[in-house]
């Protein structure tokens, strides 16, 4: 499906998308999903992720304030979303800043079906067993060809892999997309990168290609973010345009601005 | 008293109205009872929340991401207010849509003297024990008359009950209040169902009267609600115009503008 | 250095400011270092604190919505900034409301050497031992002269004092500024005092004269809350302002309305 087709279903739909995330992008993460026009919730506790799963159409785990104990959460929602057969999105937030997210990133890879791996590109490098350096969670510096650890990694694990960044990076093995859309100030506020996790969550909730679905999530944004910087005065005017953008987005604007290319 | 009176009571005195909420909306509940012109505090500590409740003039507990350990703190924090003789508000997001979060509402319910039980028209009706369908924390259906089913939870409970939606619905069992203000965009962000309970707190803070106290925070908000459709361009715009509003609405737009209607 | 050398630096080194923080203002937190221009990271688990301090610049604690075992994971991380050799501040949110928050702000004291204690002048004063009533969050009265207090405290305990108010009060013993530069409407919102705390760390982390990056950080969002008093129209665009101004002030714009008084 184009974004536009993707759009009016998910308007449609009101697909349910089920986060375990992080305590400081957790709004954002909820309020983008509802400005695509589906239904966020956000629920962690041990003894309602199984059930909240079960009633909702796609998954996003993300380790940014990751604890053990929120951990085991996802793993048993995440199982839960594979016997129920929808998508479940990991965001690998500050993979390889410290141990416990590195391996915790891993452990979930094991015991849940991850449909989409998201992270920047030191992030998912280290998982991808590449030399890298993640300083919190912003990625210093990756040794090796993105494109080549996506596909690879997508093949070995069977998942979908994206890398966000000035360019983001699409995979699922076989089909590779690059996204072009975008802005630098898309990261002069704290969010952009989780925001791009929730909207992927949403885009896969009605589309089963998630190569494809994350694609058009990251395109669709990043299309929101080139228009919130002709008019914005600084990082929050920005965020606040951008959020308007996401709302108001139409077919024609998109068909305009849209920049993927499609890699063998 | 009316609206206007409230708000010039809640600026005079600043009540401190203690929250044990939900980590989604946290922020816009302080915001907004900050903005009305009162003290926000949240604290969720089992070692504190008896002391901070016994120097707050309201309670609000908001189940919107509840574990079983914020629950024992709710109830804790509840006893203390009902010991203090303090509004105690219950926003009971979610209720239906997992059995925890069912259990829990019921289970707060029964051990604290609730003040003010506030929910959509989903979340409300299981409670009462109708046939209802919550979808994360969206109200999709219930069986029966929504004005019944209020008056006859609020009798039964010898509380307030508030279901909020297009038409919001306060009933003390006796007195039964309309309120037609606010706009559709409130639904395009996420957070202002949270919001209103928050709101209701802090009129609550300072008005007895706990039904009239609740329908005029609904009637207030609602009133900066359609104030700032006026000129917000998507819902981030409309939320920041919808946080000065509040900040802002006099006494002649108040009464140019209220909507409410009593019902026998 | 002069606050525009210290942003200069700061946007050059991009340093890791480590924050374990409240869960209301968490996002503001973070936010705000990246607006400055460093890179801020949120990270709590007990298994974690340790590695994320020791590839940080600085480290902030924030005890608005503690608990006991958010605690231990800040006196452990605490104590691997002192081993870093890296700035640690502490602002004391609510000490003196309950006793929990004004046991374990002495505790974090006893336990780590902190940099900068920062609070508000009831909360600093109930841990300089004066009298004093902090209602949830907010100061409502002291016994003593501020700066006396300060600067006894910052003797006493060998560290820097940051009281926040109409005017800041800074001192470490023998240095000690009042910064001048602030607006009303800073208070009109949640957070600009968690905020204050997160930018004294974000200068903290490159400039090793605790009491003048103090001094520095609070005259520049001061600065910033100024400038966004001029176009407000309300608590939240305000607050969006506040951010674009804190992103794009300049080096002139900064000199010209720098307010600090340097007493001896």
């Amino acid at each position: 499906m184009s974004i536009s087709e993707t759009l009016r279903k998910i308007k449609e739909q009101k697909p349910l998308v089920h986060h375990i995330t992080n305590w400081v992008t957790i709004y954002d993460c909820a309020n983008i999903v509802r400005a695509i026009g589906a239904l966020p919730v956000m629920a962690h506790a041990i003894e309602e992720v199984e059930q909240m799963t079960s009633i909702s159409s796609a998954l996003v785990l993300n380790i940014g304030t990751l604890t053990v104990d929120l951990v085991e959460s996802m793993i048993l929602a995440g199982k839960k979303a594979n016997e129920k057969n929808i998508p479940v999105i990991l965001d690998a937030v500050g993979a390889g800043a410290t141990d416990l997210r590195t391996n915790k990133a891993v452990e979930i890879l094991e015991k849940v079906k991850i449909s989409v791996l998201k992270g920047n590109s030191s992030e998912i490098g280290i998982i991808a067993g590449a030399e890298a350096e993640t300083k919190g969670v912003e990625a210093i510096s990756v040794k090796g060809n993105l494109v080549e650890i996506s596909k690879k990694l997508a093949s070995e694990r069977n998942l979908t892999v994206v890398i966000t960044g000035k360019e983001d990076i699409i995979s699922n093995g076989k089909d590779t997309y690059i996204c072009k859309n975008g802005h630098d100030m898309m990261g002069s506020f704290v969010g952009s990168g989780c925001m791009a996790a929730s909207a992927i969550g949403t885009f896969a909730a009605v589309e089963k290609d998630y190569a494809l679905a994350s694609t058009n999530a990251l395109s669709f944004i990043g299309i929101a973010g080139e228009l919130a910087a002709k008019t914005a005065k600084g990082p929050a005017s920005y965020k606040t345009i951008f959020f308007d953008e996401i709302f108001n987005l139409d077919k024609n604007k998109i068909e305009e601005m849209i920049k993927i290319e499609k890699r063998e």
